[in-house]
């Protein structure tokens, strides 16, 4: 059965419809009930469930051979090739119902790492820069810091004695920075820098920085009804702000590293402040630990760029579902960033060994992608 | 516009059905994705479709004056009353776009406890039946318990010197049978005993101890788009094993009481041993530091039914977003339980206080609900 075209238009980001064995199927994942559509889909929607039963209801017309279900690209910014083709097998296979790899829909799990996998992250990764921005903001407030390390190296822009200051040093800068308030005043700290700070070399939003073709990815997911989570080391109630509007990624599924808090009530104000000591590191071992913790599931899915994902991917690997495993490899030096075994952030080394011998999918980013940021795309 | 009956019918346990401004609103928030619903069932809902489609495209009959919409109660267990209209309310309200009250679907945090809340906790709190059911089952391979205390009160049933232990024998009996195992092995151990231990006095499966009037609002709550979280002072790693299957609560959106867990890799196979250290206490002022950890927003929809629960509800009673609190108040000595400011479980005095105090719906269970259990249902 032919599919009017406008059915293919229905949903702007992904197709919103396929054909299983001549019934139609609509896709509605992505709108959490029917009553969040505005009036005019819904009718639409039901026009055009009208119009195929209709369809189907009369003589039947000379049979289409084989044709394929509807055609729609779901990942236009990836190139054709082996890697693409083995995400959509994947997919197809795992939503296939009565297939020997359909995957019931509770376990549908999907897992991405944030800095490397869905944006960029060099020079540094991008809280940090929110770490210094933090510490230029508050400066005012305590002029001690401009003889006082670390803060002197972040207010002298001196990245090298900063880096000099070690370990001891950044946590001392994430901690002034990132503790002290109430979780809804970080929010909106996070939100206001979020959407006006701008990268110090590509001059853009951060929020521009993330990757088109894994827009794609989450959304394909999501149409095919993977509940997509955040995994990453980065700061929990740091992503929190931004990713269900840039990624369509609810806060509750938004899994990273995260501080202390503590409750109080006073005047019939309740609050939560953050306290400067570190609760959870969402790296390495703790994305597992995370993930259990959060979810209670293995994934069937997992998506990562460096050897702090490796534990995760071994952690999807051990489901005893059928489970795709991806790494993103940063080979793009022109458009992106190229680095891997050397580089200090996002050592891509053992991942890239073990990806290699147990034929994970390896993204190559300079050929597998097309565009690397939206504001690339056509 | 009548609805035909059999879309009333369509789904078996809340309306699926709703007519608003003339346009039919099919609630299909049950169904992560129509790929699972069976093929009878979407081709019952394309003609279902068709059918209104084709009336409303029939020239007007005679005008029908403010007929109500379609009339199935979301609460049939419910008595009627201001309790059951309250809730019925505010979800009219929240999910009438346009209006003053209006909360966008991402907004839509229910929580709910679950000890007392969802299920019974009488005489003690199921949890820790499970406990001594596991000191009973382990006692092979631990003779010293016969003369060892706590074990040795647990193994003679002896409840009397048990509570004597104080809260160090308890901790130590939890600790023993909740720690050691790897996540994958607890989780068998919990479902087998759920499937088949029963309650010594209701002779009962613990999870028919759940309520039915609870289970239809959190079905009506998913139907306007929802999303449900237990938040528990429970075991999070026991309560995910079964709250699917029984609530319809998926396994991430289940918070907890945890203990530390260690992610270990060895012969290439990774797994998670728990270990006898309490990593997170879900209870009292925990509840808002895990909703603000898991979900990272404040409820609109929060109940509770004891002391323990009044920090949530006053984190709910915070949001900005009007809220509704729910108390269930257990004063139902026939058919369930009555207690409340002298209970030793779930005790319910300074909540009981403030609920009354701030207007929070308290609900009575003699009096409000038709039945307490799924079992008494027609």
């Amino acid at each position: 059965m032919a599919i009017p075209p406008f059915i293919i238009q229905f949903h702007q980001r992904t197709p919103s419809v396929k054909v299983t064995n001549g019934f139609v199927i609509f896709d509605l994942t992505q709108y959490k009930t029917l009553h969040t559509m505005n009036k005019k889909s819904v009718a639409c929607l039901l026009l055009v469930g009208a119009t195929l039963v209709l369809l189907s209801c009369q003589p039947k017309q000379e049979p289409v051979a084989n044709e394929p279900a509807a055609s729609v690209d779901p990942l236009p910014s990836w190139n054709d090739g082996a890697n693409k083709q083995a995400i959509i097998n994947f997919v197809t296979a795992a939503t296939t119902e009565g297939g020997t790899e359909f995957i019931p829909v509770a376990d549908r799990i999907a897992t991405f790492d944030n800095d490397g996998t869905l944006w960029s992250e060099q020079p540094i990764y991008f809280q940090f820069f929110f770490a210094i921005d933090r510490v230029k903001a508050l400066a005012a407030d305590h002029p001690e810091w401009k003889t006082k390390q670390p803060f002197k190296a972040v207010l002298e822009n001196n990245m090298e004695e900063l880096m000099k200051q070690g370990e001891k040093g950044l946590v001392q800068i994430v901690m002034t920075t990132h503790a002290g308030s109430t979780t809804d005043e970080f929010e909106e700290i996070v939100e206001q820098w979020i959407s006006t700070a701008k990268h110090p070399t590509k001059n853009k939003l951060y929020t521009e920085l993330v990757f088109q073709p894994m827009l794609e990815l989450i959304d394909y997911l999501k149409a095919n009804s993977f509940k997509v989570f955040i995994v990453s080391g980065g700061g929990i109630e740091f992503m929190r702000p931004w990713t269900e509007r840039v990624y369509g990624i609810p806060k509750d599924q938004v899994i990273g590293s995260s501080i202390k808090t503590h409750y109080d009530y006073n005047d019939g104000k309740p609050f939560i402040k953050r306290l400067a000591e570190i609760e959870f590191i969402d790296d390495k071992e703790g994305k597992p630990v995370g993930i259990n913790q959060y979810i209670g599931r293995k994934p069937v899915f997992t998506c990562g760029n460096s050897d702090g994902d490796l534990q995760m991917l071994r952690w999807a690997d051990a489901n005893p579902l059928k489970s795709f495993k991806l790494y993103v490899h940063h080979t793009d030096s022109v458009r992106e960033w190229a680095y891997d075994r050397n580089s200090h952030i996002g050592t891509f080394d053992k991942g890239l060994d073990e990806a290699v011998e147990k034929k994970w999918t390896i993204v190559d980013m300079a050929t597998d992608w097309k565009v690397i940021y939206p504001v690339e795309k056509q």
